[in-house]
Parts: structure tokens; C-alpha cells; sequence
């Protein structure tokens, strides 16, 4: 089985950390091929930011040669997931989703501990969306940028741990989610820290489309997600859809 | 004071007919000026088409000379509005919100007739997230394509009509709004046909774009809506921003 | 176009301050009409007050001689807003729900900055009817009466303000609503010490009422707001009606 | 135990019957006084009149003289109840919400089956306003006037035994509650056509006051119902107070 | 009237303390018989421990003989009230539910106060699934064990008092819910440092109870409560059902 | 890795039919092990027969000698997996549940259809608990007992089909959940007859629990299901834990 992992910037050493993430839970025989935006912005931080990587995933999947079985939106809170599902038939599983799904199995709420202020009501408003939001107890920022989680890793996870004692002690989270697909790797110190689990999108995604592979469900083209019809599409990457 | 009224489609016959609706019932002074994305769809029926809209109409915005007081999102149920609120200080009005909040002043509840059956669900999750949907009473499809509207008017009229008529007698529908940018000038026919207000999201948000200009209001920037961060943007219309 | 703005108390000042506001705010062409309840109370802080409100509002509004467009029902949080549909075939305007909805245009979530601890649950009644309050980040009270806004207005201002800093900071308000008829001229101060755009219920009611004036919308009188039914009324103001 | 039994409209007939229902279920040791407005709507059918109805139903307990222990508002969705909770230390009990409670403990969802189409809003708003809706599976219109039901009790009987057969078959009530204050002696009719057991407002109002009483319950004066400040009432009937 | 009181704990004097705080407010005629599940937990502190008291409490009710006319479940935030509800046809009265609607009739807001903080979830999903959950400001713990309200009273009533006073200043609490069977006779005590009114379960569900037997109504058999169809049943205390 | 599938009646062809549901579809390296209730009902549909099913699993699941990994409480709509979450540290995942969180990932709204009319409340009210409720079209009933689906498949294929494609049409379901533990083998004629995925919980939560366990996540055991405290249990299968 092979499932694209589509990284949601444009910057390389964030898909090939995220592509690691997802290979280290890969079951044998799932092939992780980790995909990277022709265009778009170095990091996502914002509506206008994750509406060009709408874009940029839907083009960078459009433009893969060669099967796939599934597809994994790797980006945390960001736009876009209902256009992969017109897009195509195979399962599309978002990271966000992927990561309160996974979190509701384990605890009665959970909080989400993601990167900057101002990406919170994005995150707020994908759960609402899913119908994910009623069980998230709180969704919280470490105040660092996506990027400054590479550049300052101490930094960054005095920060999540910090966040993630408050969702558990103040909001009385059960779980705490990582909101952002470059937090690979941060689990065990935060669940160290904290005494609960906790849940990294990435890797939970993988088992979430396995599992949707496995039991050979596809995308429902009823309505909703149906293929797009059939019309003129001008000066666009997209064009020759 | 000078509207920008920005089409989400790629057809400039309706661009003209939006920006002539607007036109008719903007206040003295009022320049409405009528805009069409540079690229995307012919007609937006569908989410991965919202979603090229959504970068088509930031593209045509910011590339736009000269001043502007106000921006409308001429799409009914669309992706985007979000992305121009962090770009831009000026007020930013989505037809779909227009329309519902201008319904929600003249009756107890109202309901949303639209084009195809597959983007009600567009339409419900814009009023979800925007914290309008309890007093809608229903989303209706009257099962036409956007473009069926202009080519055999007739057909499309009692189409809108007949479920405008069953969201009175069956929703208990109080208010109709016309889903589809390009349904202008179909207000009366829906009102005589229904004994109910009929409310067009273009010329309503063109009253609350000049309401909000004449109270000296504009975007909230301390969060959600904050500008976009300086990154690098790649290979991208907006790159030069 | 006359537009007729309704005091909820019966003190003439604050009908003559809220009737400046609007004026201050009104097309050319629009003109304002402060009307004061013939009885009721000096200032509403309450439920008991606030019906009493809602009767003496329609009875100045049934009493006043000569057309009308528009109707602003200028208390905030108080009952009466539907008596009034009712009775009216022209819009009807509450100043809690203009302020509300032009909040929204603005940002992610508004609070509400009122006067007394008492109203606030008034104040969240009316916009959970409204179906407004989902993007209600909070109602809070500044702890000074309506009438002290106009006796100490260097403390009133002092207190809504430490108050409108407080929504801003902890409950992540991007925009403050001013809760209260009685603190009209006080935007830019609240503005200038928060950075968030501020509303003042009145003037929003304003452009809201010239705008469905404008667009030629009336209430619905299909069902909830339907005309009262003939019947018979006993010893009461409104027994001539 | 005196229990003040308040009809919300001016018509003596339906007050006498309201008391003779109340004082059929109550226990022995409570007296149930029935009070009429002064002024008001021969019957209630809509917002304003309910409003009417709000400070009628205030002006009749506060002109009565002598003790009492509670206050019910016999009107089926009416305005009025926290005024009187302001003005009282003794617990009030509206008829509306009495039913509702007292349904939610009989089945897992409820209908309330009322009079005209116009007045489903109205019981709906008290429903929501009173965190008492989630659980009712509808509210139906008879179609008759409140009067109707005393000019053709039969033709009333077999409307709302209709309309109370499709909530159970069609919205999956459990339980029928009557939604009108003149519909006391109904229940067993209802019952009988149905199979599911039919509250009437009035006698659960009366056992739950009582309870109230007993269990030396009064109403909460710390903040939504504190007595009304003291302050200037002018022209009015309760400007004496 | 025989109403049985079943304590969901096996601890005997639990049983007594709460059937005399049964007695101290039943009406004259009103009979209460105190019943002790036959197996079970000591204390019920959790979801396991309280699905064992679902079946104890089915079993207790089942073998008692003799006729009656009302159960009360007498343990706060339990499972096992809809069994109860289809074995029988006289009304079942859960005591959460019980002060939870008492305290709605009394104030805007109510709050919760009980015992360790692991139950706070339970209480709170008894409420979500019971529609009683909106106006419940919160549910706060104590921090101390069922027993050791027995065990150390003045220790309990401190740490009780603390939390429910904290749930009038911070939460907005209008009224206080006693949260366990187990805290009769700390009403007063507690509104005296709150001053605001206290509920407890216990008598309220007396209250209850005996008000729907007065009014002739009985559990709906229509679907949710219906009998269990008949079927075999293997190896279990209700076998011989 | 070993999964207890543990059925919730005592009918050992059930769960044989579920385990052998469970191995269709694990993972090379599961072992899937069926567990039937020493006691309990020959099928669960209603609550007290759910409630005994639930003491009828944790028993059942306690007596197990040997190692585990997870456990799948296989039962449609029926209590106890919060216990079991407390009684273990090992993922507990429930098929009503699973099944909903798969189909989430498939379409934007899913109906359930499942045995008889008596069990929707329940279906409905798990799902509410789980937060999984706001995507849910409907929860449809065929009115066919879990048994008659053995006795009479031809019939119960039928009315399955039936229901399914009423929901697909007038509920807007775009993917279909069997809801029965019994229904397994039913996928594709459903599938077939509707043109939608459709989802069986038993094989969905097997791939879950087996993410889980992959994923090295384990139940949260800081709050809601912290290990139960250490106590007198009485007379009961349980007692001995």
C-alpha cells in the first residue's frame, strides 16, 4: 500500500520529518511517499497562508504520478481536506482529525498544544467543522512559530510542556494532542511530563488510513465530496485537470 | 468610497451582472467596482473549486491599483473570506453572512435556496462557522448549475420558486435568501411567489460594506485575523506580496 | 426615510444622547426621531424593568403621529424587540443584535462590556434567542448603573475599559461591543486603550435600519411576527389600538 | 400553603377554570387563589399581547393583599416569568416549563401540542431560553384559537388529538404535553388516542410550587433575580411600588 | 403512597441517612422504604462501581415484594435509571436530575458541588444525556471520598462550602446542588455561607416523585422505557425475571 | 498482539460471528479471541439488559487469564465501556464509536441502521456521550430483533436496505453504519443497493485497537478512568477484583 504524506509548506526538511514520523509507524508493506508543495508559503501560519496550501496539496497530489491508496494532509488546523476528497476516490485523512479521533478513544477530553496564537481559531474551527470540538477541552499555544521548533528545540518544548500541564491541570484535558506536523518526535517528553498520552497526528493518521485502506472504504462520492464536474478551469496550476 | 466586488468565478457575464446589482443599490458616492479572479473555475460548484477561488480572489485583491474602502466575496457558501480579512485592514463582507444576518433581522427564521444539491453542505458549514446557522431553517438545491441560471431563466425561476415555497409551507422558513451570487434580480419574483421577504446576498452586503465604511470600522487585527507573518512565499501568484 | 429611535427608559437626556449618536451616524436624507417612553422606568436594570420597557416602547411607537421607515429599539439586552415586529410592517431594529452582528464582520468573537453584573444573563438570554451568541466570547459588566455612566463618566469610563482589556487578553475578544444605550461618544476611548475595534449599538442599528430600507425589505408577516390577531383589549395604553 | 395561580389573559372564564384545575390536584392545606389582569388581551396569541400579559400578570400580584407562598404563571409560553422572580422571594413557577420538567421524567422525549401555528415560536424561544429544549421532539399547532377551545370543544379535541397522534408516530415523542393554559382537562382524551402519557401544565405547576414550598425553597436573589434597584417607575401601574 | 428510596452503595447506614432525609420532607401518606443493594461497591465513586449499582438497584427493586408506587435512585451521577424505567411502570425519579430541575426553578445558573473530582465527568454526562446540562455552570469536587463525609463532617462541610462558594463568584451560580446522596443535612450550612439556595437531591426527588403519582402519571411504555421483550436471561440475579 | 472481542449477549453463535467478523480483517500477527458473558440476555436491546451486559463484559473481560492488548466491547449502542476503561490500561474501543469515527473520515454526514425502533434512543444517546453526534443524519431502525437477523436474512437484508436508502435520500447520510454487532457479512449488499460506503463496528474497531496498540497509546488514567480505588466490593461476580 502506498499513501502520499503531503506536507502543507514548502520547505523539504519539515516533509522529510514528517515523512519519518509517518514510516516509523508505517505497518510493513505501507510505503510512505512524502510530498512537498510546488508553491506556497515556508511555514503556514494563518487563513490566507493555509489557503494557498489548499492549493499547493491539491496540486502537488494532482501532480504525483503512479498509484496511491491514501492520502494524508499533514498540516494541523489548515484548509483543504474537502478538496482532496472531491479530488479523489482513495481515503483522505487529515492530521487534526486524525489526532482528536485517536485522542477520543483514550480520555474523556483532550487539548490540542499547537504553535502561535493566531493559529488557534483556525484550529477551533476545523474541529467545529468535523464535529470534533465537543470533547476538545481546550486549544492551546506554546507562543513559537512553526519554524522555531526546528531552530530552538529546548525552547520549544519548555514551551508545549508548559502549555500541556495547564490543559491537563486547568481544562482538565485527559490527552493532549500535538497541533502542528512538525512536532514529531515530542511525545515521550511531553507525556513524561504531563502523565497523560499523548497524541502526534502524523503517526495516527497512518493507522487511520491503513485501517480505512484495509477494510476497503473509499471516499463516499454521493454528494458532498462527488468528483467536481466537468468544466473550464483557466490559468491555474489546475488547469489540466 | 469604493467597493471592491470581487466574482469567485472566472466568467465575466456574471462579474458584470453582480457588479450591476450591486451597483443598483449602492449609496451616492458608492463606486462599485467589479472584479474577476484571474484564474479558477467558470462556475464554483464544489469545494476544490472554492478553494482555487479563494487564491483567485486574494490574486485579484491584491493585485488591484489604487484605493478601496471595502471588499465583497461575491460566492455564495465559499471558501476565502478569512484569508482577505488577514491580507486586508478595510472590512471584508461574505455574500452568504450578508445575506443571513440581513434575514435574521426580518423573521424568526430563514432558509437558503441554492444551485446543486452537492453544495448545500458548502453553504451549512460557512453558516456553522460563522456562528449563523441556528435560525436556518434549511439549505434548498433547486437542482440547477450555476450557469443553467443564465441559460434558460425560465426553468431556473420556478425551480428556486417551488423550494422557496416548500421552505415556507415545510421549514417554516420566515425569510429566503438566494444561495448563488448570480440569482440577482430574482428577489421580486420569489417574494410574489412566497408572500415572504426575499433577501439577495449582494446588494445586502453592499449595505453592510458602506454601513461598516460610515462607522469607521475595520478588520480586527489582534489575532485571527493579525497579517500574514514575513515568510517566504514560493512560486506562487501572491509571491510578490 | 424617518427612522424612529426608542429610548427604553424614561429619562429625556438619554433619549436626547442616544438620538444625537444616531444622528451623528445617519445618511443624508435619514432622519432621526428620539422617542421617550410615556411611563416606565428611569434606567433598566433588570426584567422587570425591561418588560415594562417593552410596553412602554410600543406604546410610544403606536402613539407617535406621521410615517415611519425604520424602528431602533435602543436598550441593550432588553425584552420587547418581537412586540414590536409584530405590530410593524417596517423593519425592526434591536441595538443588541446591531451590535452583534457587525461585531461579527469584524472579527473572530466579540464581547459585550455592559453596566451592572445583573444584566449580564439578560444580555446572553437575548443573544442566545437571537441565535447570536456562539461567537460571544463574554458578556461583562463594569459594575457602574446606567445612569452613574452619565454622573461619573471619568470612573464609568475607567471601569469599561479595564474591563473591555480584560475580554481582549482572557477571554480572546476581538472586537467589544458596548453594552449599553447610555455610552454613546465612548468608542475611541475603549479603541485607543485595547486596539480592538469597538461598537456602539446605536449607530450599527442606524445602518442597519437605512439599509433594509434601502433594499425595500418589511418583516415577515407569515408567522411569528404576523399582525396581532382582532380581539379585545382591556384598560391598558395600547386598549385604542 | 396559598398559591397564587395567575392567568396571563383577561378573560374570567379561563381563569376560573385554570384555578379549578389547580385546585383539583392540590394538596389538602393549599389554597389556590386565581388572579385575572387587570388589563390585556382577551387571550394571549402572540408577542405583544404576551407582553401585555408580562406586566399584567406583575400588576395583579402586586395589587394582591395578604401572604402568599407561590406564584404560577398559567400562560403556555409567555413572556413575564423572571419579572416576577425579581420582584418575589417566593418561588414562581411558569406553567410552560412546569410541563416540560415534568414530561422529561416520563419519556425520553416530549411534544407540546398547542393552539395556533403562530404561538410554536414563542413556546419554542421559552423552551431554548429555559435549557428545557434539547429533549422536546416538537412543538404542533392545532390550528384553533385559544377561545376555540372553549366555543367547539369537540372540534378542538380532535385537532390536537391529531396533532399529538403525529408527534408520537412522526417526531418520536413520548410524551404529549398540553401547550395551553385552557386546555385542563384534556389529558385523558389525549392519552386515550395516544398511549402515552399527557401533562398538563397547570396541576404540574401546582405540585412542583408546593414542592418548592416544602422543601423551604426560595427563589435566588444573588444576581439574575435580585429585587429590582430602587429607582424612579413613572405613569404606571406599578409606579406605586 | 410507598415510595422506595434505593441507595446505590451497600453501606447500610448510607441507606438509613438517606431514607430518613426521605422522611423528613414526604408528605403525610407518604411511606419510604429505604432499599440496600444486595451487592456492590461501599461507596460508588466511578463508572465500574456504578454499573455494578445499576444492576444492584435493578436487583434490589426487583425482589422487593409488595406493592409500590415510585422509585428514587437515590446516588448522584449513576448509571441505571432507564433500566429501572422499562422493568417498571410507576415513575422513576433520578436524584440528579431531581435537583438539577428544582434548581432551575430557582435561579439562572446552577451549580454542582461533589465529592471527588473523578466523578465530576460522570455527573456531567448524566446531565448532557438528561437535556439538564445549559444552564449547569459547573460541577465541582470537593475533593473528599463518599465515606469520609461520614467520617470527618467538618472537614466535608469546609472543603464543600469553599467549592460552592467559589461556584457563586466564579462560575456565576445561582443555586447549589448537594452533588451525593451522602451530603444530607448540609443544606443549611451551606446556604448560610453562600447565601444562595441549596438543593439536595434526596428530598427533591421525594417532592418529585410524589408529585407525578398525585398527578396519575406513569412512565411512558411507548418506545425508549418500553418492557424488555421477553427473552432468556442466563446466570444473573435477574434471572428469574 | 491480542484483542478481546467480547460480544454483549450470551448467544455463542453471536460471538462466534463477531470473532470470526474480527479475524477477517486483522492484522497478520492479531490474535482476535471472542469472550461471551457468563451471564446476561440471549441479546441486548434495551438498557437493562445493556446495563447487565455491562457488568456481564467487565466480568467477562476480568476472568480473562492471560495477556491482552486491547479489548472491543462488540455491542451497538450499549453502556459499560467507560468501565472498562477504568478496569484497564490497555485501549477500549467501542463498535458504536469506531464505526462513527470511520465513517467521519468517508462523508460528511453518516446515518445508522440498525435492529429495532426501541434501541435508536440508545444508539442515539452513546453517540451524544461520544460527542460524535453532530455529523450523525439519522439513526434508522429495520424492526427486525438482533435475532431475526439469523433466523431470517433474507428479510432482514431487506429491510436493512431499505432503511439505508432512505437515509442515503431523505437524511442526507452519505455513508451508512451497520448498527448491530450481528450485521456483519452485510457490507456489500448494503453497499451495492445504496451506491454509499457502508461500515461495520466490529471489523472498524479491530483496526483501531490495533493503531492503538501500534501507536504504543494506552486509556488516560488521570481522571474520568483512573483505576477504580481500592474498596469493599460485595456478593457480586466482581467482588474478587
Amino acid at each position: 500500500m502506498r499513501i502520499l504524506v503531503v506536507n502543507v509548506n514548502t520547505t523539504v526538511s519539515v516533509t522529510d520529518a514528517i515523512a519519518a514520523s509517518a514510516r516509523a509507524v508505517a505497518a510493513p508493506g505501507t510505503e510512505i511517499v512524502g510530498l512537498t508543495p510546488r508553491f506556497g508559503a515556508e511555514s503556514v501560519e494563518g487563513n490566507l497562508e493555509s489557503y494557498l496550501a489548499a492549493v499547493g496539496v491539491a496540486d502537488a497530489v494532482a501532480r504525483f504520478e503512479g498509484p496511491f491508496d491514501a492520502v494524508i494532509q499533514a498540516g494541523y488546523g489548515e484548509h483543504g481536506r474537502e478538496g482532496l476528497q472531491e479530488m479523489l476516490d482513495v481515503p483522505v485523512v487529515d492530521i487534526t482529525e486524525a489526532a482528536a479521533t485517536t485522542a477520543m478513544y483514550l480520555g474523556h477530553r483532550y487539548s490540542v498544544v499547537t504553535t502561535l496564537d493566531r493559529t488557534v481559531p483556525l484550529i477551533e474551527d476545523r474541529l467545529l467543522l468535523a464535529g470534533l470540538d465537543r470533547r476538545c477541552a481546550s486549544v492551546r499555544a506554546s507562543g513559537l512559530a512553526v519554524l522555531e521548533l526546528e531552530e530552538d528545540p529546548v525552547r520549544a518544548v519548555a514551551a508545549i510542556v508548559d502549555q500541556a500541564k495547564r490543559a491537563v491541570s486547568d481544562d482538565h484535558a485527559e490527552v493532549i494532542c500535538l497541533g502542528c506536523g512538525g512536532m514529531a518526535g515530542l511525545e515521550s517528553r511531553v507525556r513524561d511530563a504531563t502523565g497523560v498520552p499523548v497524541v502526534d497526528g502524523v503517526p495516527a493518521a497512518v493507522t487511520i488510513a491503513e485501517s480505512l485502506v484495509r477494510l476497503g472504504l473509499t471516499t463516499s462520492k454521493t454528494r458532498t465530496y462527488a468528483a467536481p464536474r466537468r468544466k473550464r478551469i483557466t490559468g491555474f496550476p489546475l488547469e489540466e485537470q
